[in-house]
């Protein structure tokens, strides 16, 4: 083994092992830690981030991966080494040229955002999350104006660590086509919107039933509940510890029996990539979801492709109404499927349908671009998230809690992460016609076999951790690069036959 | 401010960090990680544990710690960081000897101990315990001869870590006292045992409703659901982040009603001690309880002087009627107080009554000094346990796992914490006879009015942390040094009038 790589091991185990810690702490303060932690807590996570920035960012560190970037080197490692070298100099990269005051200080404020947002949130005061957005958003673009090349776009160092390779050029390109495709084939549905009945779907479903339901589908779909737990937070989300320890979250609404049902089913998708990841890359810089956009890839598939389809609930349905009788007795599975399926524009993202659901993160997209590529001031900010879900979905947010305050994203400083989520979609999308041309899939759903799904997918994707990238992936997966189009012509072919549409071109 | 403290503060916060991480995640393995978890998640509990060692234990530090011990550094000192120094030089001299490689061994070793003691546990095998618990004492041998000065006893070196200033020569004094003074009275008392009858107790208490009445208990005593969570775990245990963190666990069976309740009260005695510490020490080295023994008082003083005593229950009990109507609706008060304080010589020393619980640590006290100065093997262990048990309680253990692998302390490489329990059992009886001297103690619980007693509490014992020892904290606050013979006075007194025995001599 390269003697430069062994002296580099003591430093890799460091990083990852004060991540998992940052990690867990992080799950627990959204799932259990108690009210007035916060303050305690913070510091800690301020300290731990500061050991791991020095762990990475340190000059014994940069000259290894200095010299094992050399060609002579690079021969004499193996692919997953060369691997771990790469992630490595891409995050040395990204802390190398950010004081680590500032990047503690940054830490701290993050560490202190989710509990005002939380807060701003239920207090529908959009004010009280301002001042902490405004700092979230100044340390982004300070750190991103620290890396900044000549030429180079703020935005776009951003949204390059959660999708690499994927740029506002690519990303311009992707949502003009959904905004000039979808947005009037959205206004044609909804004139249709009346004509299927969801009010089932509002009656009330007993928390605890819900729940027990929801870890049914999760072990349905395939969570392994040997490596993996489940929780409830405000917004459902997965994380995870390493291959053998991924935990995704849930919520319940005693008046929407649908909320709990694809949250799980999503978050399931998730997880299935991260328990998926190979035991040789699990706990390395390798060992996670090549990307954001990858990531959404598996879960809005589970979610929506599968989880949305007819078949994938002819085994399941009477399983539901057994454990809701009173509530879906009347309901057929026919009626079922269209409920789950109904477009209605509105205005929160993790409710909207399949069809209007990109728009969601078209809105979220632009404003985005305009907070970090024009000047617009936070306090703008509400007014233009509300303008444009008039114009694109036809409806005006109430108020800021179900309007710009819904997402937990940017009070984790996350800022270029919601383009991944419509990128997913579309990667999902190639996938599924994908598979389609190589496996029974719907007889699949229909039998309630998934392990064949499950097993391609991770056989093709998930294994790989960050060893392959996006791209990569899907050429590699389905022989082609990806292409868009097949997330529109899924979404036009679908809803056409849902709500009988005749005169809906799909070119192919 | 010392330039040389100063300094310190980096490594101190670092350390801080390292424990708080380490903490959260040993909570998490015994109270939510997944089955498989185990072996990645110990991995990184292993390079935690070494960075926590080369936080403190480094060149620089100890020059440090040298520097901020002369006259001269220590007068420019604040009596907190003196405190701070103080114990840093400790924990310096407990690592200094040990070689880092060894210490991580070890701490992986202990990491992996626990689901090897659960499981063994659960499958009455002593056999699969004993070759882990062989290393864990050999470790534990190890790094006492690294540290041990001419003529100490190993066994003090890890009597000291959990009490300091006790040692065998204090508690062979302590432990001689209960053997002969309380022997013979539990025997008497053994042979009046049917005389009371609490087979109410085995009913059937609903887990959900038993939680309930857990939850309210807890509060009613104190813990603050704000700076707190409760969680179950097989073996009841408190857990603290900082002082606005601080975790308990229960745990709950049908047909044992007792058992919940009385856990739930000692575990938050336990909580309130951490819970009281100064903010100004919090996350500090002073920032906990100051010793086991100091801890056990705190949480035996609750579970048993204040909660089996009928003064407690009286505004309590019928709260606890109402929520078991069916079970309880015969008991009176009188007989339930008398069914909680009923004394059965058994083998299971968590669920002991008062009166012969000193006596399962008296057994464990005297089997880890055997293990640490006499030659006995691990595998005679079992053995010397059940014979023991046999001539002090007059019992013999059915098998293992209510005989030698009920408690998880060794697993977690825990020797020479056991008798802190009987220790702070005394303590607390000292204090009890102090608190009647100087309040309406007996009143105040009548009332239900905990909040004089707590804050008594607090303000004489929980808010120094580690800023006063065991035997400065008893004479600043009763006005006397330990002494062991109230505990005596205390059971005499106690289970003479419960089984209404009338020539017993009490000693003043």
């Amino acid at each position: 083994m390269s003697k430069y790589y062994e002296k580099l091991e003591p430093f890799l185990e460091k990083g990852m092992a004060l991540t998992t810690a940052t990690t867990l702490i992080e799950w627990d303060v959204e799932t259990a830690a108690p009210m007035e932690a916060e303050e305690n807590t913070t510091r800690v996570i301020g300290i731990l981030s500061s050991e791991f920035f020095s762990a990475y960012n340190n000059d014994e560190v940069k000259k290894l991966v200095y010299k094992l970037q050399e060609t002579k080197e690079q021969e004499s490692l193996t692919p997953k080494q060369k691997g771990i070298v790469r992630e490595l100099a891409k995050k040395i990269e990204e802390l190398d040229k950010i004081p680590p005051k500032e990047y503690r200080e940054y830490n701290e404020i993050k560490a202190r955002a989710f509990g005002v947002w939380t807060k701003a949130k239920e207090n529908n005061r959009f004010e009280d999350f301002a001042p902490i957005l405004e700092q979230l958003i100044s340390y982004n673009k300070k750190f991103a104006k620290y890396r900044q090349k000549r030429g180079e776009h703020l935005y776009d160092i951003l949204l390059e660590e959660y999708e690499p390779g994927f740029h506002m050029e690519q990303y311009d390109v992707f949502f003009e086509k959904l905004k000039s495709e979808l947005i009037p084939f959205i206004k044609k549905i909804s004139e249709k919107k009346d004509t299927i009945d969801k009010s089932y779907n509002e009656k009330s479903y007993e928390i605890e039933k819900q729940k027990e339901f929801s870890n049914y589908l999760a072990a349905y779909v395939g969570f392994d509940f040997n490596r993996g737990i489940i929780a409830e937070s405000a917004h459902p989300f997965t994380t995870n510890l390493h291959n053998r320890d991924v935990r995704i979250t849930n919520h319940f609404y005693k008046n929407n029996l649908e909320s709990a049902i694809f949250s799980i089913i999503h978050e399931t998708g998730h997880a299935l990539y991260e328990m998926g990841i190979d035991d040789e890359l699990t706990q390395t810089l390798l060992g996670e979801g090549t990307s954001m956009g990858v990531h959404e890839s598996q879960s809005r598939f589970y979610e929506n492709i599968i989880g949305r389809s007819k078949e994938f609930w002819i085994p399941l349905y009477p399983k539901l109404v057994e454990q809701f009788p009173e509530q879906l007795k009347e309901v057929s599975l026919e009626q079922f499927i269209k409920g789950i399926n109904k477009s209605v524009p509105g205005f929160i993202r993790t409710e909207a349908d399949e069809l209007t659901y990109s728009i969601h993160v078209l809105i979220r997209y632009e404003i985005e671009k305009m907070i970090f590529e024009e000047k617009v001031s936070v306090k703008e900010l509400p007014k233009i998230w509300n303008q444009k879900y008039k114009e694109y979905l036809g409806v005006e947010p109430e108020n800021d809690t179900v309007g710009i305050l819904q997402d937990v994203h940017w009070s984790g400083g996350m800022f270029g992460y919601f383009p991944t989520y419509a990128l997913g979609s579309a990667i999902g999308a190639q996938i599924y016609y994908h598979m389609k041309s190589i496996m029974p899939f719907e007889k699949y759903l229909e039998e309630g076999t998934l392990t064949p799904i499950r097993d391609y997918l991770k056989d093709k994707i998930h294994k790989y951790g960050k060893m392959k990238y996006t791209n990569e992936l899907i050429s590699d997966m389905t022989g082609e690069a990806f292409n868009p189009d097949y997330y529109i012509r899924y979404l036009k072919e679908k809803y056409s036959k849902l709500y009988e549409l005749e005169d809906v071109t799909i070119e192919e």
